[in-house]
């Protein structure tokens, strides 16, 4: 088996870090000793010598001052100081990217051929290369594509098309029917394909709708750990290429969700939903059934969705509004008490003013002029 | 193993849909021709010739329009148009429904028998047929009903009964004692009986309460996928008969669920919750610990329930009121900023007038009448 | 294997119970009858004859009256009544948890000894004592300590290291790289160092950032189910010494958790965040990533968390304020309507009032005085 990090990581000089960006289409300038030796990345706090950091949040720009790494990844406007190696580029967050995907590569999964103690249907075929744990469980008609890594305690039902390159993390379910394209991730424990919560009240019980539909998976996607996606009732749960999905998410029998999309930990989508292209949904947002968000909206965090979201728009607050709405609501909201003390006096004063007022009404008249 | 869908679905002539839906307590009336062949059901937007739709949601009634469905389901109130064949029905929901599983049935579990690749311990009492996967574990003093199924990777702790009819979905962990009544479905990755979040605090240390209490699975009694439901720390944490799940739930310990309740995806219960019958809990909707809610009440998505709920109440909002308080709160929420302007134009208004007021005092007094 | 509760429980008389809970730096007082038999620890409404009950929370003071237990733990100021053995002390519920301990004992585990069904890499150093299930995988080079128990499903990937007295319970999910210190639980389900959702957008994709960091987690720590901690992007994620978590809480990478924390279910941590120590997270609250939460603050139940948290603070509502600005903004916001219902009748008196004043100033002067 491989070892996974750090040792897969190797050594560049500065110089041919610098080389190395620009053949990655990220120009950038050399601020300091090309000669130095780099063999890891790491943060600006904990870096050591013989490492490269970054500053892409000037939250930590102090750290600089402080950080003991060999070089450091800066944004062109960033001046040097105290000789500290600097590398200025248009996008640090990209080019340390670049940078750790070159110096320390991606996970290598353990190597178990296609094992013994995995239980593999007769009428299973799996693409070249397939490379499958102990403790596996594929199913009849199941169809894969080449270089399928399976981790243990997955379960593949009757009927499910992957695609290529890819790799299911521990105690993966898939249900029946499920398809998958290829260069997908799956992290451990998520399920995909469960039966929605599809129940038909009749007299008072209910009765529940078998859930015949199915869930596609398009390709280049990454589904964190523990998510739970439902098959739809009739035709197709999805999920479009290119979306990425953290942890603990939740998704709805019949739910569409475009290419593109990002959502973070804990994001619940009801059943029915339809979610454009490049969406984020960020931590612990909700979305209620049967409504549709457009193009390259954004959900902010715990926000209660219950209408439908215009495409560029950004969201927040429960129910979820216009973001600019909902931080004057929120701003009104801290002064709320203020509010209502200011109302309470002006109640005071006018009662005061009413009564002054009244007073004037009954001052007695100009006297008459005498009549002579 | 049998193939799960679609090609259980079996051929109707339309008429003898009718007559069936009729026998199923669902009278029925055809406008079309009963000879129609029909092989499935589908959504009004993907279904092709041969497969009958439905309409519930009115939301959805102009694809009637441009469905190529061979039939549709309707209310009885709906109108006939371009030659459309309508089913027209008092609930087209529960007659749908019917025909789904007329035409498609369950999913079909495959049939492992006992597999070798189980591990089950020597003291375990098996009832007839039952169908045990590779990768299971089921240990000491374990006894089950007739019918029952499990997929690769559940394990069931020592002492745990299980009814007639039970399936459990892969990776289901059963801690010890928990009790399983019959027809009931457990969804994959779902965990039920471990320990809650039990701690004394003595001297700044949080020391571990001993969890000896347990769970109690009614009836006919569905959980989706990757729940938790704590045992209790002393008595019973009880799931009443007939009630539903979605995914990703959590039930702390010591809390009963009444019967035939809804709990929406991500709800959150913590300890010591009582809920009565017939309850619905809308998505990441939470209830905090030791309060209870009364038949035939609803908790709002997100909810964040504080107090207790009486019973047919709908509540909604955090901290969680009656829904038409809360909406009025939504609402007048919404006109906040509005509000804050007009209370500053009021006190502007106010100072004026004092002012004007102020001034009126001090004029002149009329003049005297001259003396002759 | 070990039957697991109850019948670990063995029988004390009422005054063997006292002399124990003194020993246990719990003095207390008995009125009563010291010769009564005590087998179990129950709730006031379930005990039995021969089981005794304990009074925290005065809530269900009055179940006092009706209870059956052989003899209840009260506080100290607590009068006797009807007879009921009491064991007066300054804390009963650290004095139950004690009792509870005694009498009951916590889970013993099967003993499955190191299974020939469980996957264990020949690099594996196991320590003294080990109880590995089947259907287990241990991969290359990981290192524990005494007493490890692995039960079924569990994956532990390359290079973990693991200290004495781990318990992983089912299908517990380990990545490469977790480090795990002493007397540490782990429930079923729960998945620790999967990649976190670090994507770096370069020209409209997301680009995966090699998540090259790991997951450190203390000693005395227990993590609830199917819970979800990311590894860092770099360096490490941390969970302190002697902090407890329920089930379903997600943790983003790089986030650090102080000693001695409470996090209730369902709660969400961002990225790079830093908590103190014993801080408490209720149910279902969120925190954004990049900042700081102080030592002994509190976040309150569905709490969103938007910025830094003073230590020794309460926060609530979302998004979070200190309490007792929450709980007026929610007092107000009850009031909500009523203000601007008076809001209305302000603005009606204002224009009666101008009105009233314009006409003053319209009245004709005093009549000139006749010229003689």
């Amino acid at each position: 088996m491989a070892w996974a990090f750090p040792n897969l990581a190797m050594t560049m000089h500065l110089s041919q870090i610098v080389d190395f960006l620009g053949t990655q289409g990220m120009p950038c300038e050399l601020c300091g000793d090309g000669a130095v030796k780099i063999e890891a990345v790491n943060t600006l706090e904990d870096a050591c010598p013989g490492e490269i950091s970054f500053l892409a949040n000037p939250k930590y720009a102090r750290q600089l001052k402080t950080t003991r790494a060999s070089a450091v990844v800066v944004s062109n406007n960033h001046r040097p100081e105290n000789g500290l190696n600097l590398v200025r580029t248009a996008d640090p967050y990209a080019a340390i990217t670049a940078l750790m995907v070159r110096l320390h590569g991606h996970r290598k999964s353990p190597q178990w051929g296609i094992s013994e103690r995995a239980e593999i249907a007769d009428s299973v075929l799996l693409g070249e290369n397939a490379n499958i744990a102990p403790h596996v469980t594929i199913s009849e008609r199941v169809i894969t594509g080449q270089n399928l890594t399976v981790y243990p305690g997955c379960y593949i039902a009757p009927g499910c098309v992957l695609g290529d390159d890819v790799t299911l993390y521990p105690n993966v379910v898939l249900y029946d029917l499920v398809t998958i394209g290829s260069r997908v991730t799956i992290h451990a424990g998520t399920v995909i394909g469960e039966d929605g919560l599809g129940y038909a009240p009749v007299k008072g019980e209910w009765v529940k709708i078998p859930q015949i539909g199915w869930v596609e998976i398009g390709d280049d996607i990454e589904i964190g750990a523990n998510c739970t996606i439902d098959r739809a009732t009739l035709g197709a749960t999805v999920i479009g290429s290119g979306t990425k999905f953290s942890n603990l998410i939740a998704v709805g029998h019949g739910t569409k969700i475009g290419p593109d999309c990002l959502l973070v930990a804990q994001v619940g989508l009801a059943g029915s939903v339809t979610i454009g292209k490049h969406v984020t949904l960020a931590g612990q947002a909700g979305v209620v059934g049967h409504i549709t968000i457009g193009d390259n909206a954004t959900i902010g965090a715990k926000a209660g969705v219950t209408n439908n979201v215009d495409a560029e728009t950004t969201v927040l607050g429960q129910p979820a509004v216009p973001i600019n709405e909902a931080k004057r609501q929120f701003a009104v909201i801290q002064r709320l008490p203020d509010m209502r003390q200011r109302l309470r006096e002006l109640e005071n004063e006018m009662r005061r003013l009413k009564e002054q007022l009244q007073e004037q009404e009954e001052r007695p008249p100009c006297p008459a002029p005498p009549s002579s």
